[in-house]
């Protein structure tokens, strides 16, 4: 079992030196390995993350083909509203479906508080089975408030995010209730998580760069807070992430973030500016590149390495990886980054 | 007809006094109205474009029914590929649907120089026609050689641009003569569109908000700087509008905009230090906000009115309309915006 000193990831969670830049990468256990495919030949997705065994077994996958520095559980957003009933799908290629989308005050009632033990058990064990079984760190997460109101308020994904945005403007306090009810639901499964082992956790607010920071601070930061300071005893590394979030980056901080992620838009020395020396950073390859083949990988690496400082840096890619990609190129691109020497 | 001195539009472009804040809608010929839907009920989009007349009809509707302080003409950015033969459709609800996407060096003579005359006459046309039924000056446009790329090359609208980004890191000569070649599109038409009337133009890059600096820079900004600096000696407004470009929006200035489009996302204030006080600024109400109502909206808007500063700033959504808008709240921010007095 590791300990919180041989890891580079919480040490870099942490702005402390790091033995070298750590790496690990969204949706790293997916339908890019063969392996994965082969062992989620069978059933939805929903039931990979209620088997414990399968769950942990595609959250290990990654780890020994990348020799990654940090696991994330194998599980899904939406998976507490949809263990209290809310009547959440996830359809493969399309994500998240909702049966009965969330349309006003009465739908309240079916977002009753989460019960980890009885609810979502399947999450607790696998996190056990896998703190037995890693030599690296664990990540937990949940989904931020926004995002899975928006999955729940749209019925599924959304471009525009309109129906969202019109009950945000037009009901307020209905708006600031779903949010506080979701708020407690990932604050809860966030404990658990950390409860039953889990040395990390990762709150993804997917969808939050479709608003303005106006929007963003009075409609959204307040309940995002809620479950960031809410795990700010248990002393864990809690990292933030979105897409398209260059103008949040300040205000994902300061919601109480020990870590935001960053997308491949931003520089990462741009983003450092923007969000101080206190919290650190966590990106930001561009996905795309890395169907291009080592050699554009490579160049483009090195910029975000360079572009991160080496310190108080965590190297992960701007968003999941994309299904397509070469599992080969990503295995070079961690032993690029573990070889890499930040300059002085 | 408009004499330029008459224009808010043409002065906010320019960064010279105007008389209130001008302010036009990114799609305002579209399905929020009534008469557009009665209007396109028979035949293709491309079938509307090819018709002079019902382009103009369409272009000048929300002029009539909002009191826009610019039109801008109805067509579409793949309307000169499609024209020289490339196989482009315009599915509705989808976007342009390509037959035979651009795969590799043997595309390339596919994509022949425009010639505006035999080419696109019905477009020039429309815009003759307009030239003397409005009263308000008419925008031409074009789509960036970037965007306009990414659909050749993925075949139609695409989230990721995967496949777009794969030629351009693996076959950057290749790449580099395929945004050389739109450029030299994009260019003729707008010189055409100019020669035919157009009083100002508008250069989409849509997705070029999916680029990191780095690679705008040096895979994109060349090709859009050779469309604006070739329309530098006809004196007309350069527009330069994309979404999600908020690391972006200092380079498409600098490529040659007078004026740079912004999205909801970057305040405008915020924009303008990016920017600089040379080039004036356009944007940026969520499009989404509409939706919810004229109060709403009046919010926002006093607050983007607020951050534009009242000067060198044309009002306008950070995106297309909404086809759900409802009419009557784009016509009450027309008004308002006109009311509108920037403080000292």
């Amino acid at each position: 079992m590791t300990t919180e000193t041989d890891s580079s990831f919480l040490a870099a969670c942490r702005c402390e030196p790091a033995a070298h830049v750590p790496v690990w990468f969204m949706r790293q256990a997916g339908r890019a390995l063969p392996e994965y495919r082969a062992a989620r030949r069978h059933g939805s997705l929903l039931d990979s993350v209620q088997s414990p065994d399968l769950a942990a077994e595609l959250t290990l996958q990654p780890v020994r083909r990348y020799g990654v520095d940090a696991a994330i559980l194998f599980s899904d957003i939406v998976v507490p509203v949809a263990s209290i009933g809310f009547g959440v799908a996830l359809h493969a290629g399309v994500g998240p479906v909702v049966e009965r989308p969330f349309t006003g005050a009465a739908d309240l009632s079916r977002l009753r508080p989460l019960e980890p033990d009885l609810d979502i058990p399947y999450v607790l064990e696998a996190v056990r089975i896998l703190r037995r079984e890693l030599q690296v760190p664990l990540i937990g997460f949940a989904g931020a408030p926004f995002t899975v109101a928006s999955y729940l308020v749209e019925g599924g994904p959304s471009r525009d995010q309109a129906k969202t945005k019109s009950l945000m403007y037009t009901e307020p306090g209905l708006w600031a209730e779903l949010l506080d009810r979701l708020a407690d639901i990932s604050l809860v499964s966030l404990q658990a998580q950390i409860a039953a082992g889990a040395q990390a956790v990762q709150l993804f607010d997917s969808w939050a760069g479709t608003l303005s920071p106006a929007d963003y601070t009075r409609y959204v930061l307040p309940a995002s807070r809620k479950v960031l300071s809410g795990l700010a005893e248990t002393a864990v590394p809690r990292i933030h992430f979105g897409v398209g979030t260059g103008e949040l980056l300040r205000l994902m901080a300061e919601a109480g973030a020990d870590v935001v992620g960053v997308d491949w838009r931003v520089p990462l020395d741009e983003a450092r500016l923007r969000i101080g020396h206190e919290v650190a950073i966590q990106g930001n390859l561009d996905p795309s590149v890395v169907l291009a083949g080592w050699e554009a990988t490579r160049a483009q690496a090195e910029r975000v390495l360079s572009e991160g400082g080496g310190y108080g840096h965590i190297f992960n890619l701007g968003h999941g990886v994309l299904p397509q990609s070469d599992p080969g190129v990503l295995a070079e691109l961690v032993a690029f980054c573990h070889d890499h020497h930040p300059g002085p």
